[in-house]
């Protein structure tokens, strides 16, 4: 008999929740059969709303939970005044060994500062990241840190090219992942002193990915490595970026294709073109990003996303389960340790 | 009788050079009559090239040059030792009021370190900045520091926020444009702590322009604000982060044309309508960063380009003699200058 995966959902962060996450949960349920959910919120609202989905309502519970954390709070204020939220109760459960990750698409700054406090951070890694993963040209790259860490040091760019690297093997299956340091040129003397500092120390290391170098902005789409490491200021603009101007592009080419006769035509007739374009670069397909280097699995979805996203960042979830990607980071890190102190 | 300007073109600087530059100058002829060009290049490669174009031979001349800035020099080598140089020289050339603006597709780090050095900074200026205009959903917007500067201080910020401001007015004709600061989230406890401050002193000072607070990556293309600051490193990242994925898209949306016999007609009916996206995000017509901050106008153009390109960066060197953009950023920091000593 197949594992059963319990996934904990906060039903209450969210642009569309607690609707969203429940509908979402009904389409994971679909992909994912083996899989379990505890749902923390307000079970005035979400009771009705479970009720609608006979058969999610088969595999879930909801946990009433009374508070919320504002989309807007601070951190420090969310962890101290939060833990009667449908976020800390869902990462608690996580902590207590009821649910195998959790999954919200609340506060991020609030979930990655209550889940650094709950789950507390794995040995040899001094602070968790947020990684995602990018469409390419050639397939997807896994990018990191999205914006846990503003200022990052050495030591911690070096920890995200180690998490990264895992994270591609585990989740793309690639064997030998290469890893590039996000900088303002491929040359070895440009940048910041700390990047070169990084770079060499990456060089050096006995690791299972291939350090390739530096990587710029444009190396992002072209998908020159598997993984992109970078700090959380530059990569959580970078990612805004890249999404801004998808969407941009989208949008300008829906409303030039209704611009004439002949241009809607056109449209018409190139239907599934534009339907392979769009599915490639679909946010929804790329939502749910992992906290790594926790001692437990929280995937944090797009506040504005829809059922359809919030279920993929469940499927997010369940591939770090079923692919042990926190158990390989452990047993990777324990390795290059061991091999440094020996 | 028009004011005749006279532009210096690095011939040698850029993949396609010379034949690329001296063909841009020719389409910039057409479109800018009252302009004489300065060559400096190699006589034997760009002597025969300019015989090609006897209506640009009228109005240009070649200043022969022996030495090449080499487009992976380190910008602190070419400064020592491209004294010969053609970038040298044409930068030279602004100096000595030979040419009212120079223009090079040529090492953009050599190109800024021979500015400084030749040109000098402007009074009040700590740190000169590269500029662009990026496309958004609005019109466009002034985009600085595009990497001339990898580590800022708020002092840097200030100022470049200042000439971003006097920019947009003299380039974009906004009267009292918005000014973003680039950051993590819009709230005002995010980011990092120099943001802040630099955020404090905008919204205190007496400007000629609005300051709108922190935009994130997306603002970039919803044009939220007419400029957006930050320093160097996040913004030569996002910059090519900007240019990779709207050649990603291109690239795909065309390809995605030919797939099928359907999508075929379909991509000849909405022709006009791709040419219009098309033209929209064109890099060729965003093409020419402007160097602020100096005593003397340099507009570098991408390395890539071809000559309608080339022209186009001809095009804004032009744009910023004849809006007298480096005067009205003289007149108005000696204002903000004189106000704050008052």
């Amino acid at each position: 008999m197949p594992n059963v995966n319990t996934i904990a959902l906060d039903a209450m962060g969210g642009d569309q929740a607690p609707p969203m996450v429940i509908a979402g949960a009904d389409v994971a349920r679909k992909r994912y059969p083996n899989t379990h959910f505890l749902i923390f919120g307000d079970d005035a609202l979400c009771g009705p709303l479970l009720r609608r989905f006979s058969r999610l309502a088969a595999v879930a519970e909801v946990v009433h939970t009374e508070d919320i954390v504002a989309a807007d709070a601070k951190p420090s204020v969310a962890v101290r005044r939060g833990r009667k939220s449908s976020m800390w109760l869902a990462i608690n459960s996580v902590a207590e060994r009821r649910a195998n990750a959790v999954v919200s698409a609340g506060n991020t700054g609030a979930l990655m500062a209550m889940s650094k406090l709950i789950l507390k951070t794995l040995p040899g890694i001094s602070r968790p990241a947020i990684a995602g993963l990018i469409p390419t040209r050639r397939s997807e790259s896994v990018f990191l840190d999205l914006g846990a860490n503003i200022e990052c040091g050495p030591e911690n760019l070096i920890e995200f090219a180690l998490m990264g690297g895992i994270l591609a093997r585990a989740v793309l299956g690639v064997i030998r992942p290469t890893v590039g340091l996000l900088n303002v040129g491929e040359e070895e003397f440009k940048g910041r002193n700390e990047l070169r500092e990084v770079a060499n120390v990456l060089r050096s290391k006995d690791t299972l990915f291939d350090f390739h170098g530096f990587v710029e902005g444009d190396d992002l789409t072209t998908g020159t490595t598997d993984v992109v490491v970078t700090d959380g200021f530059t990569g959580n603009i970078t990612l805004k970026t890249l999404e801004g101007v998808s969407q941009a592009y989208s949008d300008f080419l829906r409303r030039s294709l209704r611009s004439s006769l002949s241009a809607r035509l056109g449209g018409m007739l190139a239907r599934s073109a534009f339907r392979s374009l769009r599915e490639k670069v679909d946010p929804r397909k790329h939502n749910g990003a992992m906290f790594v280097g926790l001692n437990g699995v929280a995937v944090k979805s797009h506040g504005s996303t829809d059922s359809l996203g919030f279920a993929n960042a469940i499927g997010v979830a369940v591939d770090i389960i079923e692919q042990g990607v926190n158990e390989r980071i452990i047993s990777e890190l324990s390795r290059i340790q061991s091999t440094e102190t020996a």
